[in-house]
């Protein structure tokens, strides 16, 4: 079976996959799909080459099937059909403050550890979560970045009736739209791709561009005035942080997705005058991915709209070369049974 | 009696000051003494000139005996020493949820409207805090910044066993260094004057000269590498936003307190590495200045320590020339009886 392999210089060749028999704690998974995210693409592009070893089997959206378990394992059986939760933890320390999933031996599976674009595939046992019989395996790969925005959501406490701006409408800002709005929130999206634009508003989102339309007027207009409770900045981008502090009411929460590896010039006074909060969240934890799969098993995720193409591993090269230069797909899954 | 009138370009004059017969829910009031704030200093150099107009009363760090009271104010009564929260609450917005101290159309005593630093003033009833027997006229005209130190500390969550940094060793530092010491937590007060240092070290405080010493490391030497679970970032200035997302550790908090007049580049990264929050802080509730009229009754803060002079109300031109001469001092009081 083929594994799909990160060799440096925007390179992802086809391998061999070998399955390595669990050792006690760990199974070994069939992987059916896995998702290509944001992080896989900075991979690609070489960004993250003094983390990363090479050849390295990339991927951690992944849905699979339980091939074997090691000794003591007992969350999981054979052939029961999973999600992976890509973290392996470390020695826990005093920095850490009893968070293992940010803590400061972490390790990301799929980044620091082989990950999941190949077919064999052996995790700790504790990452696994079960997918319940009405969730497909195609939709199972993306309960990962649906956990993400679980977590996104649950950290800016998103409540009934509030006000959400999300900046940015890629698959973790949609998802995080749609999750908030789950929780009965009000949400503006802002997108500057025309093609995203229109997926959001066909999922009920208000959908504003703010190159055509001026977004914190489109916010206050949506509010009667009140602005936004919670703003989520997925973008990236320095227009993004810009514009964040401009939309949140006296207490509003702006929570911090996007990684910006440059310091941005931020508007403090604003967070000194309304006492704003800003509130950094990455990853997730365990209840984040179960809340994700109790979402996505509802049907309330519109998993189907955000599922662009499912390509088979051989064309994993082309697929990443397709997502660079085609901003209008969400996600693309490789299938790795193919 | 007499009244310190800011008169634009850097000039406080003294004028007369005139009883105004206190209107329903209101009460006249004989200012005992009233502190000289960075704020005042803003408007002494023509920051607010915008804000404020001239001839102003300026002042707002006041101690006061109560002179006579308006219809239907019943919380206190005639010869009441009393410190004033010198808010006047506008209408609800809402863009506020419930949150008038920071409201849209909430005016602040003292620059909105007319201010302490003279002997007769008329104020919302609402606004007064009664002093206990414990405490002095001069303690009292130190509630309102020791106030806004309880509301920073609050908003900050500082918990028994926790590491505090305070970037910052003015009078709004020294006092959150000193709340937060008083709720149990370890505080590193940074400052670059040796006068202040030399003041905070002998209050009990690990007082860091950062121009001398690292202070990420001696942050990390005092916590044994747990690094800071609350920062509180009173300098603003740019290196102190550098610095501030150096020291905290997993889901540590930064309280901003100081107003940045201009966006600072900020390293966002650390927000989203270690799931760090930024919370905004300005001026008080009514709870915060109950807790510093406790704490100031108690002994804890040190306030004798804390004020540098006493001085006439005809000396108020000087007196501002030099606080802006010399960053040794921490409080200085006007008499305004004088």
């Amino acid at each position: 079976m083929k594994a799909a392999l990160y060799r440096g210089n925007r390179t992802i060749g086809v391998g061999t996959s070998r399955p390595i028999p669990p050792a006690k704690g760990e199974v070994r998974l069939d992987v059916a799909y896995c998702g290509i995210c944001g992080t896989d693409l900075h991979i690609f592009h070489g960004h993250m080459d003094q983390r990363v070893s090479v050849p390295l089997p990339i991927g951690h959206e992944v849905s699979a099937t339980v091939a074997e378990v090691g000794a003591g394992v007992s969350n999981v059986s054979v052939g029961d059909r999973v999600a992976v939760r890509p973290l392996k933890f470390g020695a826990p320390s005093n920095f850490d403050k009893g968070n293992p999933h940010v803590g400061k031996n972490l390790k990301f599976i799929g980044i620091d550890l082989p990950g999941g674009m190949q077919r064999f595939w052996t995790v700790p046992a504790y990452t696994l979560h079960r997918l319940p019989d009405a969730l497909s395996l195609e939709h199972g790969a993306l309960i990962e970045p649906a956990a993400v925005a679980c977590h996104d959501v649950r950290l800016g406490e998103v409540q009934a009736g509030e006000i959400c701006v999300v900046i940015g409408g890629g698959p973790i800002g949609l998802l995080i739209a749609l999750v908030a709005k789950e929780k009965g929130s009000q949400v503006v999206l802002s997108e500057v791709n025309d093609s995203r634009l229109k997926l959001a508003a066909s999922l009920g989102l208000e959908a504003v561009n703010p190159l055509k339309e001026n977004l914190v007027e489109a916010v206050r207009s949506v509010s009667d005035g009140a602005m936004a409770d919670c703003v989520f900045e997925v973008s990236g981008s320095v227009p993004g942080v810009e514009v964040m502090t401009e939309l949140p009411n006296v207490r509003g929460r702006i929570v911090m997705v996007a990684i910006h590896p440059e310091p941005r010039p931020v508007n403090l006074f604003k967070f000194f005058w309304s006492e704003l909060k800003l509130i950094g969240a990455r990853l997730y934890e365990e209840r984040d991915f179960d809340e994700a799969i109790e979402l996505a098993a509802s049907g309330q995720l519109h998993l189907d709209r955000l599922i662009t193409r499912i390509n088979a591993i051989d064309e994993v090269q082309q697929t990443f070369e397709t997502i660079v230069a085609n901003p209008d797909g969400i996600k693309y899954l490789i299938d790795c049974a193919s």
